[in-house]
């Protein structure tokens, strides 16, 4: 393999899309943006490595695409647009089949959200993909983690738990059924909620997207804005294929503490649960799912009493369990 | 081993530096910067892997600095300021003692040039850094490849080669002379030269930082300026370390092909060499070794005569040689 440096990047990445923010993109030893006063800059860096994020014999395509979208979550979760992307690729060796997959699965969610690659860096070693992105938020409209209070609805969306299933399904083998197929392409191709997050601007107190699991990611949630939640379980949305392929207990594992779906946490004041419903964020389900409160920590009811689970997250130093 | 990823962030990373354009910092889905109408953002984003960028004895100390002294560099090349990072490391597992001599390594670096840490992620696999600088240049007055023409005088920051050197005595495990020692620190702590960097903006015509060898970068520079390039080869600063250490054919090699100095290679018209000469640069030298030509291609001089180097560069993929 012959396929140098200078000629995967030229032959791969180099695409020539344009944007007026993008003043100097791939081939320098840095790229130059244009920034307006009125906007504020959004970054967001995820890395995913092979075994860890994804599965040793996952196609390229997915890689490429996963890479991206994590981060585009990130985003989404500022209620930030994306605008641009570094990327640093770091491969065992240059395999042209598998470059071509991964650029297009990269670059067919970059454009569906108009990012433009800008610049990175390939090196040879274990394969490991790390992507930042930018984007621009107006003025101070910014969603964090830190702004809910006791009192605030706390609502998802989507339906968490399905890309979890999906992963349980990918490594039993088992594809066969459209049930399956849903939920394994829900943790193939997780959709970052960038309009949500737009949309939730100026409606929401607080907001993250679920990259560890319902309950943990809640539990973060909670610790920034200095209170806690309680989460009503039956108020969790149905997911007809995961209630199809898993039993009930599996199902509620799989919602609290699936960590692939990337779906947006957030919180909304009482006053403002009405001018959220008049949003339209069709066919995207916001559901209710708990309150915040004064107390802290995160607790689940279920028929009217106090629920512990199993398991409550992820975490990739603290366990054993490679996902 | 029990410390989790939000306790080495915490511990390790989480530092509370201030910046006036740093409005939300590391804990959220992504960071927040303040933006300037009259300046522009310049991005670079640079990976270090072992066994490729730095050997695998290395000192977690020495491998946080290279991490952001390889990013900085990219910004001096740009004449850039630098003013955040995003921090990507993928650890095999977490070691408290690499992980506080990689921190102290890196914040090291960061103070002297005020840079903040922003964001970033913690995965486990196998040891990779990567960092993503950005930084901030006045108006239009950045630095690119492209900007030399036929005529330009080309000049090369410090002493181009010892940090090859150096590395040829670390491998060879020679460290006992004062000589070998200050070639060595060259490899291990290359000093971004983001002061020069900036001092260039309003008299370079072109500018790189020297990453994969003299040679190879100013081929780079040539292609993208659509020019060539005469260098004088007697011109090159010389290494009285290399000189006591080395034959005078493996000084030049080094200096041709050695890539880990980060010196900066610049053109300047030669109606403002006399504005070069006025700013004060010291003590890092600044020597004019060639002229740009119409003439592709670069062509090296010796006595008067062409001569053809044996190597002249490095391609992490398309050689077998390791670094």
């Amino acid at each position: 393999m012959s396929l140098g440096e200078f000629d995967i990047i030229a032959k791969y990445f180099a695409r020539r899309q344009a944007r007026s923010d993008v003043v100097l993109g791939i081939g320098d030893d840095a790229a130059v943006l244009n920034v307006r006063a009125d906007r504020k800059l959004v970054l967001a860096m995820d890395t995913i490595a092979e075994g860890v994020h994804f599965l040793e014999q996952a196609a390229p395509e997915d890689i490429g695409y996963r890479a991206l979208a994590v981060n585009l979550s990130d985003l989404a979760a500022m209620g930030a647009e994306p605008s641009w992307m570094s990327l640093s690729l770091s491969l065992p060796h240059a395999d042209e089949r598998w470059l071509d997959g991964f650029a297009k699965g990269l670059f067919e969610l970059a454009e569906a959200y108009d990012v433009v690659l800008i610049g990175g860096d390939t090196v040879r070693g274990p394969l490991t993909v790390t992507v930042q992105v930018g984007g621009w938020v107006e003025h101070d409209r910014y969603l964090t983690r830190s702004g809910a209070r006791a009192g605030d609805d706390i609502f998802i969306s989507g339906v968490p738990g399905e890309a979890a299933a999906g992963l349980a399904l990918l490594r039993a083998g088992a594809k066969q059924a459209d049930a399956a197929v849903h939920l394994i392409q829900r943790f193939l191709r997780p959709t970052p909620r960038v309009q949500v997050g737009r949309g939730l601007r100026t409606v929401a107190t607080a907001a993250m997207d679920v990259s560890d699991g319902l309950l943990a990611d809640l539990g973060k949630l909670c610790e920034a804005s200095g209170c806690g939640a309680r989460l009503e379980l039956e108020a969790l949305p149905a997911s007809p294929p995961m209630r199809t392929l898993f039993r009930g207990e599996e199902c509620l594992q799989h919602a609290l503490t699936g960590g692939d779906d990337y779906e947006l946490l957030f919180t909304v004041a009482p006053t403002n649960v009405a001018a959220l419903r008049d949003r339209a964020f069709a066919p995207i389900p916001l559901t209710r799912i708990g309150s915040m409160t004064s107390e802290p920590g995160v607790h689940c009811f279920l028929g009217g009493k106090e629920y512990v689970p199993a398991r409550t997250g992820y975490d990739h130093f603290a366990q054993t369990d490679h996902r």
